[in-house]
């Protein structure tokens, strides 16, 4: 249902998901800087870091300098991912508002991806929880492959269910649905999303897509109609995943914030300032970035029509 | 509402809006071997060409030779744009099935685009509506800028409602919806479509998409809701509009295909072979096209887990 004037949620993950999928280091000055200036944007949730080992993903070496680092915005929930214990103390030490779980619902990813069987994966995780109690911190669980594992096909919506009672039952406080690579498709999403909802409306739920495939926005659409209100973006359409080759990124927060504004949604998203930031990416990673609405413009950016008899102008060119 | 297994029906556009959008001319052999191949895809239509002046559009100055170069495959609608009776002349010459016109809803886009008022694109179109009359070939009108014009902003729905009116007075067969740059967004994508098929439901309705925003498949989304069965797209997305600068192309015939396919409908197109002909573009046009799925291949081809312990893969990457 298009429901105008609707509340959504929206989660910048560009510092986490793009990053770490980025060759270059980008300076600690700058990452603070850039979350500086997406605290300034209305967003409900920034994913600053992750808090992995250094050698595991040396693009994300400086979290704690980062969370450190950042003034934060009142409202705005800063999230941090963590793979164990020792990354639960460090975000702990850093003072985070949320942490943020991640395992794969397909067990060929989750051991391409975190090197363990989901069953491994599941008791560290619980292992955080565990630590976690009565800090006061929030656990988001983000579910990889829950729409699709590149390696083994369809993810049953049942196997996603059933990770997220696992969970559920451990006493976290929302889950993400991640499409990692792409592979959602409308009438899929719509159906998880409703099933999910039926089953964890209690819950904060979080769509994640990717635009891979190019339907990023067409999901963003069926999870509205089911009822879905938070949804990650990456600044840029920074992301992307190294198990889907020739994969293209994050779906992108401009591109989402631009079409939820026009359907009339009320993200308390500031568009301009989501795109003079995002402005500033290429120059951070070295190279041109997805978005297409950074090079088209918004909707309302409009363009003088061209000199009455320019020869770039040629009649009959019937361009449609 | 999302009705799986209803007919939707593809239009290619990529050897007319595609290839007139490029600065090298494509070899009237290659053209005719890809309309050829498009040919044994299952589209319900193909724009074949454009029976401009050589001079308006360079690109497409072989029209009549690749016309009666295509061998026609039963049951394709072989179409082609004609902007005046010369044109309309020419296209009956090579026995088109249908003839495509077209002119722009917005005032300034019309001057830019065709160096004529609206009233005066009018006045000629109407010239090639009584010149083609009796002849048995089908005529559809493309209305540009239906959704929004880049030079103006908001089209009224009205606007474009009262011009169809006046085309339908004149017995054509069918409109074609044009977001020529890429500025229509889904709630009023459906409001349109709604209001389009109240008043001309009985005529052929299709909607033409483009990518500049990222919104292609969400607006189609939208038309589907709003019981729009038939689709432009452009093989690659090739095309574009040069009153968007910076803009990326039309609606991506593959991720449309794929997208409707995965969503249950029957399209009537193989998907497999669009994605044969569509890897064709690159040598043909001389640079890379914007398919993200020509990259990233459909959900259904899976990748292999990489090795158990290959070293690319550090632990804890956390992908998601």
């Amino acid at each position: 249902m298009h429901a105008p004037g609707k509340r959504t949620y929206i989660h910048e993950v560009a510092t986490r998901d793009g990053f770490q999928n980025e060759a270059a280091f980008v300076d600690t000055d700058a990452k603070i800087a850039l979350v500086d200036a997406l605290s300034a944007c209305g967003y409900a949730k920034i994913e600053v870091t992750s808090f992995t080992s250094p050698n595991a993903i040396p693009a994300l070496r400086d979290a704690e300098a980062v969370m450190h680092g950042i003034a934060r915005a009142p409202g705005v929930v800063y999230t941090a991912l963590v793979p164990n214990v020792r990354g639960a103390e460090r975000a702990l030490s850093c003072g985070v508002d949320e942490v943020n779980l991640v395992m794969s619902t397909s067990e060929s990813h989750n051991r391409a991806n975190l090197r363990m069987t989901r069953e491994q994966s599941f008791a560290q995780l619980r292992d955080v929880i565990g630590a976690l109690r009565g800090s006061g911190v929030a656990i988001n669980v983000s579910l990889s492959t829950a729409m699709g594992c590149p390696m083994e096909g369809d993810v049953p919506a049942e196997t996603v269910l059933a990770w997220m009672q696992r969970f559920a039952a451990l006493g976290v406080d929302g889950f993400t649905l991640c499409d990692t690579t792409g592979m959602a498709f409308p009438s899929q999403v719509r159906d998880l999303c409703e099933r999910a909802r039926a089953r964890f409306g209690t819950l904060q739920l979080t769509l994640h897509f990717h635009d891979t495939r190019a339907m990023a926005l067409a999901n963003t659409l069926a999870a509205l109609d089911a009822g879905i209100d938070r949804f990650d973006a990456s600044l840029g359409g920074l992301g992307g995943c190294p198990y889907a080759p020739g994969a293209t990124g994050n779906a992108c927060t401009e591109e989402l914030v631009h079409m939820l504004a026009l359907d009339g949604y009320d993200t308390g998203v500031d568009l301009a300032a989501v795109l003079a930031a995002a402005a500033t990416l290429p120059a951070l990673v070295g190279h041109d970035v997805p978005s297409r609405l950074l090079k088209a413009g918004r909707r309302s950016d409009l363009h003088p029509p061209p000199p009455a008899d320019a020869a770039a102008t040629p009649a009959q060119r019937a361009f449609r």
